[in-house]
């Protein structure tokens, strides 16, 4: 039986010790302040058994991971619908995004990149009375923690400087992908990426996944059928222009986010969250991915 | 020595029989409920003398014509500093001015595609107390005629629809190419083609630039080296994905408009505007493009 | 313990009534002229116990699932070095293959796209004495059956007709990418795609790769890294842009081919081979997924 | 009067001058190999007045520049049929021809890029008995010169190196918009840029694009609709992506090619050659741009 502490505490001294630590997301000063050193790791075995090392208590900015949070949301609002709105297939052009757009009339190519996101977003906002509210219960919910909570230094940083996001909103609208108004629906994104979870919070949110839907409390939030869908996107789609060599170096569905944050999982075996700071050139955390990999070639557990 | 108010009535003669006019613009109410029988002609020879036909006195809305004056104005006020921020190709793409944006990180292919337009609203936003109301002044000191306005229904309109062109400014912004507040550049773009023009009024405004950049009063605008280059990027962009085929079929330097209008010019020898409000597929008036054609077959005149 | 046998009966079952089929690969007579109705299944499970329906016998034209074993036999032969020359994520574009390797630099996305293809097929002429001979022997001592061989004809067909693959080339030859002569290459390429194969032999070289490496026989062809790495690009990237939707419907790692065939493996469980000619409008075997989907769907065993 | 030789002395002294003259062309040896500090110059106005500075009578590769006589023949042999399979459109995009011709289904944006040239040229071979013989007859009879030739060793030069003009070919017979042999067309294609001429040649020979379409000798070769297509296009799309910046800089109809060489005209005042080997970034000759140039700007005769 694989000895998950023991495998932690390994990746935990390695990273202890790394120099190259990657760049802290830059465009966003609350993101930037950030100690470069901090590491932390915490993984749940589908016995509900903890494991954990380092910073695993201390709270970051979850970033693009909350994007698979809204589509199980949104998905349980609306169901098999929302694929008439956005795709299921790997973009293969991160810098490109809005050409993208343009190209493919409107059908952001996949809920995990931001316009997907954003039209998920939009989806969200027209079916909650009070989306903000609504969808920070549902993840207190899923996670069994009241504590979790939304920076909105970070929000309102992101709407001050999320020009982009704002293009590719506009985008959406001028194809008739968007129905709401552009600044609800971004206030609604930008407060999603700005949920602060700690490793401990992420990996219990993240347990559904690995567990047919139910969390831990075996609450049913998906069925078999969509949690498949969201593994095979988080697979393909969940590491911006990095997915291929996450899928081999690691081997999990996983989704990574700005913050330093990276949350993957073996289904019916365990999930695990990561979390150090410093990104990558991909923008994925660079020790996240070496912990993950180390994780995944150490035991021997992966999809592959 | 040629007759242009002969060729004027045999163009008139033959637009009046005309069936296929081609579709008002469907995006703005105010533009799509245009009489498509309309149809005006004004043209001043290098000596000042007038010849017109039609509905040459009817204002309708210049629309994209716009840019090649608050291109002049901001050639006045930065001079050649203005070729940092946006190129003098052609752009070969238009169906996809956010790719190539993306592409060229920001500096937009030349000024008469919309988002290298709205850099140079930028500008004139930076440069200018009252930027909507010094711009309504300079056109009004060119065309020596205090009437001409701002059609408010028309800039509200665009406003309320024109996400593509807020898509394209928040873009702009993230790549630093955009000064000022985006609804405050959009603000005056907006304004700057909801200008009302007779054919008369754009004739006598574009006298400039083929007189070497002195209005029909004498007063200097432009340079020759400015007046050469804006010729030129009318000749190369003025007619959106239609200019080799505008350069070819009629020959000479112009703007076209979603509103219908046309201007052109020949260097020392005539500037002509004409007004029919249906398009072809490409976005230019169906009429007006035949007319600017049999203008230059008829009497030979072109630069080629 | 999961029935296989009375699994595949059900599929054939239903595949049998089925009207909706697709049409063949039109591009190429001999695949055209293929009887639509043919279909056949063969599984090998982890036992090596075999299960079969339908025409699982008959050979077929593995066109595009041969990408898979030149990438094995180049991986054998010159390692990681491999990944120098071709990448590992998914190209999200299929239409487009030319575009992308202009806007990389000749370093086509992955090595499952054709432009990646002939560059695998590049060093295998580059390091095998008799290149077709060899490549062939390397399949038959996998399968362990003498009897696979290459249709001629088929080969040159696509010599003939396979204009965009010549395009390809000559472009990774400008961008250096192309270390031998482009009709030597090209006449290897088109004779892998060539390569005959039935459902049982299919399934048979295919075991390895849910194996870690070792083919039915015992002998190792790849290490577990490089297996990992192999599985996770046939998941992200073999089956053009429908790859994300098959890594949903199905979740296997495996690869298709316009001559009707699919394979596809779930890592120490079973390895499957489908068969059916008629193509949806992606260009993978219609039946073949509507197969393979209820294989997973039923067994509830996928790696999600 | 404008004293010609007097601004071509000017020219020739500055530019005798020049430390900055480019680079020359790298991939073809014989190119590569040419002296920089050649430069020659030759004007004829429109009474067949001649004028020369420096090598003007030293031959060098035509290459580019003959893809506007290719196109004269090929409108002389079947006329407007020819707008069919090319276009009229500016590129804006000259390192992704391939990507635009994907976009675009094989119809290339217009005669003067490689892919439009190559239809051109496949245009001439299925039209021509002796393709090569009667293309040299040609240009021959045009400028009333038996002494023009090909150069047989830039032609094996470039057929051994042309791989992406290999493969805009394969794209093009891919589209089915090449219906020859795709080596026989290049061998025609890569003869057709090897031509060597004499500015003194050149100017004789470009004479007929400012004269309505008549050589030095009076023949006719295209009507005066023809001449206009051509000198549009010319203007529009006859130096890559620097088009715009030479209508602007220039203000004159004209074609440049790698070998250094730059034509152009003004119609019915002259036509004029210009030959210096070094490129500029853009790949047009780096003292020929600065050349035509001064002589614009110093007799302010433009078509602007």
């Amino acid at each position: 039986m694989t000895d998950f502490q023991k495998t932690l505490d390994a990746i935990y001294k390695k990273a202890a010790c790394s120099d190259a630590r990657g760049e802290t997301a830059s465009y966003i000063p609350e993101l930037a302040d950030i100690d470069a050193h901090k590491f932390g790791m915490h993984l749940i075995d589908s016995d509900q058994r903890n494991y954990s090392v380092g910073d695993s208590n201390e709270n970051f900015s979850i970033q693009s991971i909350s994007k698979v949070l809204s589509l199980t949301m949104a998905l349980g609002l609306i169901g098999e619908d929302l694929w008439k709105r956005v795709g299921v297939e790997p973009s293969g052009d991160p810098f490109n995004h809005l050409s993208l757009l343009e190209q493919e009339n409107g059908i952001p190519r996949n809920p995990l990149i931001n316009a997907g996101a954003i039209v998920v977003a939009d989806i969200l906002v027209s079916r909650l009375k009070r989306p903000k509210e609504d969808f920070l219960a549902f993840i207190r919910n899923i996670a069994n923690d009241r504590s979790i909570s939304y920076n909105e230094r970070v929000a309102a940083s992101e709407k001050a400087t999320g020009f982009r996001n704002f293009a590719a909103a506009h985008l959406l609208k001028s194809y008739g992908n968007l129905k709401n108004d552009v600044d609800l629906v971004l206030d609604f994104y930008f407060h999603q990426c700005a949920i602060e979870m700690s490793c401990a919070q992420l990996a219990k949110t993240f347990f559904l996944y690995g567990n047919g839907g139910r969390c831990m409390q075996g609450q049913g939030y998906l069925n078999t059928h969509q949690v498949k869908r969201i593994n095979a996107l988080m697979l393909t789609c969940g590491f911006y222009d990095e997915a291929g060599e996450f899928a081999f170096e690691v081997g999990l569905p996983g989704k990574s986010g700005v913050g330093g944050g990276i949350v993957a999982l073996l289904p019916n075996t365990f999930c695990v969250a990561c979390w150090s700071p410093g990104l990558n050139k991909k923008g994925n955390s660079k020790l996240g991915m070496e912990a993950l990999e180390k994780l995944t070639s150490d035991t021997g557990l992966s999809i592959f």
